[in-house]
């Protein structure tokens, strides 16, 4: 069965579960998104694009932004990079403060909220706007020139990120934030608010499933190794704390965030993405991850 | 033996340890304070003073200020004060968020950190100077006009508060604090910053003992069950992560500060405070806690 | 006011609320007891007994012979005992397994159910059969031959004591058990099936108010700085994690146990007792906690 | 590059390393295992086998044990094992009973000892005779017909299980272990002795790698999606607290044991082992990680 009809018999097989689950709500402009919508893309290295549903339609990318964030922290500061950040799964809820007091403010791994402000730490340390410097790469990767981030969903989640100031100056407190926290929150509630579609962030994607070599480009964005360890980190960390459940149901490596969006990849085949604004009680997708699930079932093709 | 008499023994024995442990030293005003001082004094309700040494040195009253915050806090909010802090003894270091994170935001106890941030922020909700309402609170307390705070120490507890601005922003999340967390911080390290010596420590403590009447205005600040029920929090966390063995070597409801300070209340008859700044590993003065359970000891007084 | 003149006023005064609460059902033999049952009994040093209610109606007495079992325990090891148990309260619910095994298998304090594992450990180290010795232990102490254990009810608390048996195996994989896991539990299920009614608790307790001292013998059972110390683990311990609350609103020292009974001491003038089946969800009897609160704002007395 | 090649490689860059770590040291016939071993074996669907050093001498499989008890129990009990024990990693030491207690007395997932201990409970409802059972399973997975366990291994654990008693009781208080602790431990501790060799591990775990089917049988052991879903369990569960740096690392299914063995497997091409009893903090061998790490990066094959 072609990538094609794959997708056309999930959108067809999910129809009545659409919509099912939580859209976020901690910020109007998140809570607002109407629950019933649904896009996939699967883009493969040559650009060739199949899609169904809102695939074209722009969303919040949240916490997706906190892969391409690591990647570009990790283009600048190769493996000293870990000395600041763990590898481990949280075992715990995504934003949890327990674990970074047992472990001195080590977060456990870059795809938690503290694990990612301490990544924009180093992005703000060697950029005068790493909220744009994450802009300009994320173009550079899907070959889409006009994306950026909303203003309007940016200064919501700073004005209800307590949660987030608390564990950056408890980092702080150990010496693991070396910029202002308020420079820091700035620029990651910035980078969150970055808007793409399904198309787009496969397209974002497909470097990682390349081999490090961005597509659009030919260039390498990182080289064979390091992508394949970067995805071996989406596959244990990258859905909050179900990864295991999701890497034992999909078998992808894949990153969510609570606006609805999971991009995956298929080594050496393509870039995935799949939205769908309701969530799960875990934060990811609900309809998003029963369509990977199905697509892995269906195709045959999964790491495993 | 009398009470001096009492004082001049314990000042003997204790010339060995004087000095033993370790001064507090995350700020400069408070490392570089000589460890092998050491003053105690007990006050009557006449007014009339025994003391040994150091007795009327001033020195930073750091926690200690907590006492006098929450009962300030009380006066003013009455039991509502308890919904949005608890009674119960942290069994974990004074300065855990694990705790805080458990717990919804609620701190264990006034005495924690946690606690104290959340009393300052009650005293920032009715002042429009938090710091001052609460100087003003303990020259009324203790008959000494002069008490302030040292705005040097207070401007260094300020500028290495990463961790209370965690703690602070953290409770904020879950909506029990309701004050700007730079306002109740900016509070909270000028009230820890207050300089008092051993006799007006004493004088200040002395209402507590006395059922909840200043023995110097003739008024009652809180009635008399209020001033036993404060009491028992002292007795069961006054004295950080360590009030279980202090009740059980000691006996007197006691609060203790990082600057090696301990007020104990004797009730029915005498306020009391001591003051060494070399601390044990709990932040307790070393000689300060030898010093108390001597003085229950020799003087077979105690509450039990 | 007379003690007993305040006795039939609290007895009055909580009709209303006797009953209030849950029996406690873990085993049938708890399970069965009428829940609106209620008696208080003060006994003084000459050995008057003022009582209401059901006070001479016998009940399982429970965790109140964890209070047993610590002074017999001391008696032998004097303070060698505190190095295989700890002083402070646990802050946590009183089974849990959590902080035994952040403190290497050291309980923290005799009076939850691992410290008193531990204990009843120490006592079969040196008894053939440590629950008789606990049993003529509490006849000497309340001066009454014909106090037992319930038979059936150690054999059901056997039967349900997996919990227990875990932590007891997890003590001696650190080392702080001797005697085999099925002989403590053995042990340890017999004198928590101890009945006793509320006159010859208060009897019993009498010891520790009366500066250690046995008032129906006239031999010192321990000395009057460890009676001191024994009642100061009492108010910071004695009644689960609900201690510094009980202590705030009562000002006592205490011991509680699941049966419904609760055992306090006045220093220097008597021992108390209430009873009544059921439970606050923190274990303690709800209407012999409002009795306690009463008896100290009525007769004006507390150590506070 | 061929892979016995590849092997030849490991094994002469390894040479420094072979013995760097601490050998299992809990039971005498564990700590007395020489450290400085090294075997590797690669085994394809056809039987073909690749090894170096020490491959053919059998060593204690202890966790890796793990492996087979949970596909024989998920043999039999299907998707409804799943209710008794989870699929997420631990974050946590892999004895840990705070896990526990905080979900309930469910296991995170079949690879901690306490998630083995129910999957070896559900062998015990179903079997007479549950490490035989067990036995006789990986005899047909490898082929090999004299594989045992050896029996004073099994008795040395028994005597040292406090932990894992202390754990099976703990369980049992939450309902989660049907049969009696000493019958579960003794099976456990059985299919922990039980001793094979590189070449005999890599054949017994070539049916993951071939979609379920046993390679030597031609039957299929398990179904393709759950040779799958078992497959992503081994990534995110198997290597202890270290799982999320395995893959990151290694980038293989695998699992480990405390007897410095350590299986893995390269979907739809082989299966591998490679032991020397040397271990990393972990508990995984360090030399065997090492070999595995360079074995990916040499054949540059990896699940991702």
């Amino acid at each position: 069965m072609s990538y094609q009809a794959t997708l056309d018999r999930i959108y067809a097989a999910l129809q009545p579960v659409i919509g099912e689950g939580k859209v976020a709500s901690y910020i109007p402009e998140l809570a607002n998104v109407a629950p019933d919508q649904f896009g996939m893309a699967v883009v493969d290295f040559a650009g060739n694009v199949c899609s169904v549903g809102d695939a074209t339609k722009r969303f919040s990318i949240q916490s997706i932004s906190k892969l391409f964030a690591l990647t570009l922290a990790f283009q600048r500061e190769g493996d000293s990079l870990w000395t600041r950040v763990g590898r481990e799964p949280s075992g715990n809820p995504f934003n949890s403060l327990v674990q970074l007091e047992r472990e001195q403010g080590i977060p456990r791994n870059p795809f938690i909220n503290a694990g990612a402000l301490v990544v924009t730490d180093m992005l703000a340390s060697r950029s005068v706007n790493a909220a744009q410097s994450l802009v300009d790469f994320v173009r550079r990767l899907s070959g889409v020139a006009d994306i950026t981030y909303n203003t309007k969903v940016a200064q919501s989640e700073i004005s209800t990120s307590s949660r987030n100031a608390a564990m950056a100056h408890f980092m702080k407190s150990f010496g693991n934030l070396h910029n202002k926290v308020g420079e820091v929150l700035h620029a990651y509630c910035h980078h969150c608010a970055i808007e793409m579609n399904c198309v787009e962030l496969a397209r974002a994607v497909c470097f990682l499933a390349n081999h490090g070599v961005n597509p659009w480009t030919g260039q390498a964005e990182i080289d064979p190794s390091s992508a394949k360890r970067l995805s071996a980190l989406m596959l244990t960390c990258g859905t909050y704390d179900t990864a295991g459940d999701f890497a034992f149901r999909v078998g992808l490596p894949a990153k969510s965030g609570v606006g609805g969006g999971i991009v995956a990849i298929l080594p050496g085949q393509c870039g995935i993405c799949v939205w769908s604004p309701a969530l799960e009680e875990s934060g990811n997708s609900h309809a998003g991850s029963l369509a990977l699930e199905m697509f892995t079932s269906l195709t045959k093709q999964s790491i495993f």
